[in-house]
């Protein structure tokens, strides 16, 4: 493929930012990668693992002549990252991060760049339960889709170049306003992932069922609510505290729904239990269809049954 | 291995009565092997799938001179099928089940029994979002726990030779008294079961994202709620009706922490809320720890990306 950019600066060097770096590789479309995150040990597993060419000992020296800077650190840390990069970046470069809340990420970042380059908000939604620079792989956003959620002031050309690059990385893409992604993501996302952390520590808190229990009899459904409850803490304070209004919404809308099952439940009223299930039936159906998950059982889990 | 029953009848002919089928001959543990269900197209597809040797046109026929009962239907069904079986069964026989709950069935069945039967109810945890004859296969109960939930009255000898039974299937046996069973499973399938049916149906009623946008973005998380969301609602529908208590005092435990949690985000918690998550994460490491689930990056799905 040909390049895209001459250089790309990747701040923050964890699963996301590994798998960009795989992956830009793989598809030759990347001059060289420059690194940094702030601790040493992880620098130095960046570099040993390959998925950048250099690392640096600051933001600012990362980033120096990168035509494209990927913010991969918490939402917490975009503000203080992006003033740190702000007096090394090149005029007319391409900002832009893998944050998964996007209002609260121009919120932090847009008044501290200047205004020779380019802010182009982006969302890789592809990750795993793992964290860490040995967590990344080059096949993380093959099939899965990368929101961009442009500025109105951007140049589309700029835009354009981005969505080319994360095209090559594999990823669809979908380009929508910066409110209408946290909302849609606090359902498909947010939501989902306070709730199975709740799930789980219900489960782990209950007097009279010992953690024994738990574990062994976990594959009658409570085991596919684990893997998202043990994804990254950091990350996920972070997404609950900058998407606050969007994920309270949802969470209001899922407590009211279940407090109607419940209702049928102690009223024993079977038949809106069941019109309910079989509604839900369908939507996995769709989902299968569209290619974003397997029909195999059990997800074709192979590793549990040894 | 030797034989542990000569007769066996599987009443209910779907996923669960499948796959004891198909363990039971592989293991070689069992003569033959009758079965019966309401509808012909599932007798016939049973019979032509070889997992029964013969099918009978009624329940009575079916059990007719079997040492070994099961009952595979849901739990709704099991008080009509228990009348039904009672004048034809064998003296000295054992009566099983395989409901996903165990009060209302000992309820349920219990009464329309003779006194020279054994009645044994039992609770392989085992099971896929998939249902019906077709859905069954051999290694469905390997490395799974079978909750054997014994009665006072229960002759030792007949519960034993059920034990063996199953571990012939590959379960693991675990025995409790029937009120700790229904707690037990209450955390650890039936709220996550109507937790993420109810998470489904939030997120497809929700009038300012698409139905496309759900199932397109549904890798963040979401659509690992919505493979038991998929399950059987006649099935689920009869848990909820029958293990009523039980699974409203988990899910009123769990909106008293999804509550703390959702106070949490709304006052900027951050402490709390990286506490819980890291504390969640551990349970994870202990079902992967246990055998109980794999640890490959999105439970190893393999058919999800073409």
């Amino acid at each position: 493929m040909t390049q895209i950019y001459d250089k790309v600066a990747l701040i923050g060097l964890g699963l996301i930012a590994g798998s960009i770096g795989y992956a830009a590789k793989r598809a030759g479309v990347v001059g060289q990668i420059s690194g940094y995150a702030r601790s040493g040990d992880t620098r130095a597993a960046a570099l040993e693992l390959g998925f950048v060419d250099t690392v640096a000992d600051s933001p600012a020296d990362a980033v120096r002549d990168a035509d494209l800077v990927i913010l991969c650190v918490p939402v917490g840390a975009m503000a203080q990252v992006a003033r740190q990069i702000a007096p090394a970046l090149k005029p007319g470069a391409t900002v832009s991060d893998v944050g998964s809340v996007k209002q609260a990420v121009v919120d932090a970042v847009l008044p501290h760049l200047p205004e020779n380059v380019e802010f182009v908000p982006a969302h890789p939604m592809a990750g795993t339960e793992h964290s860490g620079p040995h967590a990344g792989f080059a096949e993380l956003f093959e099939n899965r889709w990368c929101l961009i959620t442009p500025l109105p002031q951007n140049d589309p050309a700029a835009v354009a170049r981005l969505e080319d690059f994360w095209r090559a990385l594999g990823s669809q893409i979908e380009t929508m306003d910066v409110v209408h992604h946290d909302l849609v993501v606090a359902v498909t996302s947010h939501a989902p992932h306070l709730i199975a952390y709740t799930m789980v520590g219900v489960a782990d808190d209950m007097e009279r069922v010992s953690q024994t229990e738990v574990v062994n009899l976990s594959a009658a459904g409570f085991r596919d609510f684990t893997r998202i409850a043990a994804s990254d803490p950091t990350m996920w304070r972070d997404v609950f505290l900058n998407n606050r209004a969007a994920t309270l919404e949802i969470l209001g809308r899922f407590t009211e729904e279940l407090f109607a099952l419940q209702r049928a439940i102690r009223k024993g009223d079977g038949d809106k239990l069941f019109d309910y299930f079989t509604h839900t039936r369908a939507v996995r159906k769709s989902i299968i269809d569209a290619g974003q998950d397997t029909d195999a059982p059990d997800f074709g889990r192979s590793g549990a049954k040894e």
